[in-house]
């Protein structure tokens, strides 16, 4: 998908919603663990509640790895469903991979080829070389890890490196690397107070905004800090729509919060 | 695992060399391929060639994840083989997984309870709570990327952070975090150089070292520099050892090329 195709999507469902599919079986209502494959069909259900009201759904794959082979199934089901059923939508697979060039490559293709996601996410801290792979298809993206919403993220990523801070450090040296119009990056919402300053640095590029709802990131305050002529946010919420109730009716559930939040999203469109 | 019996099998085998599991389907003998699982069969094949020359196999997910589901299957199948045939053996996922909290929990219980691996490696750039749920598993060791064996190496990690190099800061705050006994360290041959300065912060640590042969680096160098009281490396050689033959006779060959490190590995060890 391009990005075009994207900035459209958003405008026609006023939403820059991106819904996190981190299915955990301790979560999800107890009637589908009966199914024979309980996470696609509780991935299918809120994908069936939600997707009029998001742009992007985000598998995380520690969720679906979490289960070995039948993960892997559940995760290929998900985005094989999503593909043939929802073309439009943004699929975003969550992975966190990054190694040395010809490795990254095969991770490149599972992913981005294999598997067809729009889009993969990636960590900088091998370098050049372990993300210039994801960067080399056509209409598809690395989303590089920036600055993210744990608290670990001050460890290194808030931290000086050679004057300014490393997660500065990494968005500048990454607009170097070949084919960099196809990155976007993982800014997350807990530090609204940086977006100002990492859209000196990449004023169009697309930002992946974990941590609103569960980790407390103010969705006004991202948007005034961060959303550009081209809205460029996808906003991720996951445990706050996907758990919204674990009972029969949770598909419902979870389509009133996506709405809660799709229509703050469409004010903030507006204005 | 623990690092002592890890060292006890070091001294035995008079080996501290780790064999990657880096299985390419264009690169294995083609006789294989009519196989039902070609790249378990190869594994197989190898190990059993090997297990006596080395004490630790190393498969890098990429390259399983790079076949699906299939490809899990096979990874499933090789640590399966591993643990019950030749459980002496150290083995490492090579994986490159960090992710916030609950979700590094995720896969840390993937690869350390239900895989069963020894060791897991980890990526450090979002700190803390991305890397201790990995060390939460007793005789369980996450292996952190500190200073890798390829050219992005250069773009973060040897960069300035408020005074020294990026991968030093790396080392010294891993050591504050809980459980940090269980940590061992990737360190690329291709710096040996560096291994003196690594050796003054973490002098008792385990060293995962990738990078001699294929990639350049000087087993002696290396040992000169990084070598401790309990030797405390693991010098990783996929290629040059899996593939030394793509015919029929690949497993005598890949032993012939074990063997002829595991040789010099002697010797170091009698100096």
């Amino acid at each position: 998908m391009t990005t075009t195709q994207l900035v459209q999507q958003i405008h026609q469902k006023q939403s820059f919603l991106c819904i996190g599919l981190d299915v955990d079986l301790t979560k999800i209502p107890s009637h589908l663990l009966q199914l024979e494959d309980p996470i696609f069909e509780f991935n299918k259900a809120i994908i069936e509640a939600t997707h009029d009201l998001c742009v992007a759904f985000k598998p995380n794959t520690a969720f679906y790895e979490a289960h070995g082979l039948k993960g892997w199934q559940s995760l290929q089901k998900t985005i094989e469903y999503l593909n043939a059923n929802h073309p439009e939508i943004f699929t975003i697979a969550d992975a966190k991979r990054g190694d040395i060039g010809n490795t990254s490559s095969m991770y490149a293709k599972a992913f981005l080829e294999d598997l067809n996601f729009d889009s993969v996410t990636v960590a900088p801290y091998m370098g050049k070389d372990s993300v210039e792979p994801f960067l080399a298809f056509e209409n598809k993206h690395a989303i590089l890890l920036a600055l993210t919403s744990n608290e670990g993220a001050f460890d290194f990523q808030t931290q000086d490196a050679a004057g300014e801070a490393l997660y500065k450090k990494v968005i500048k040296t990454s607009k170097t690397w070949k084919n960099s119009q196809n990155l976007m990056y993982v800014v997350g919402a807990t530090k609204a107070e940086y977006f100002a300053e990492i859209r000196k640095i990449i004023p169009s590029s697309f930002l992946l905004v974990p941590g609103i709802g569960a980790q407390g990131g103010s969705l006004y305050d991202v948007c005034s800090y961060g959303m550009n002529e081209d809205v460029g946010l996808l906003i991720n919420s996951s445990r706050a729509i996907i758990y919204a109730s674990s009972g029969m009716d949770f598909a419902e559930r979870a389509r009133a919060e996506a709405l809660k939040v799709q229509q703050e999203m469409a004010v903030i469109l507006k204005t």
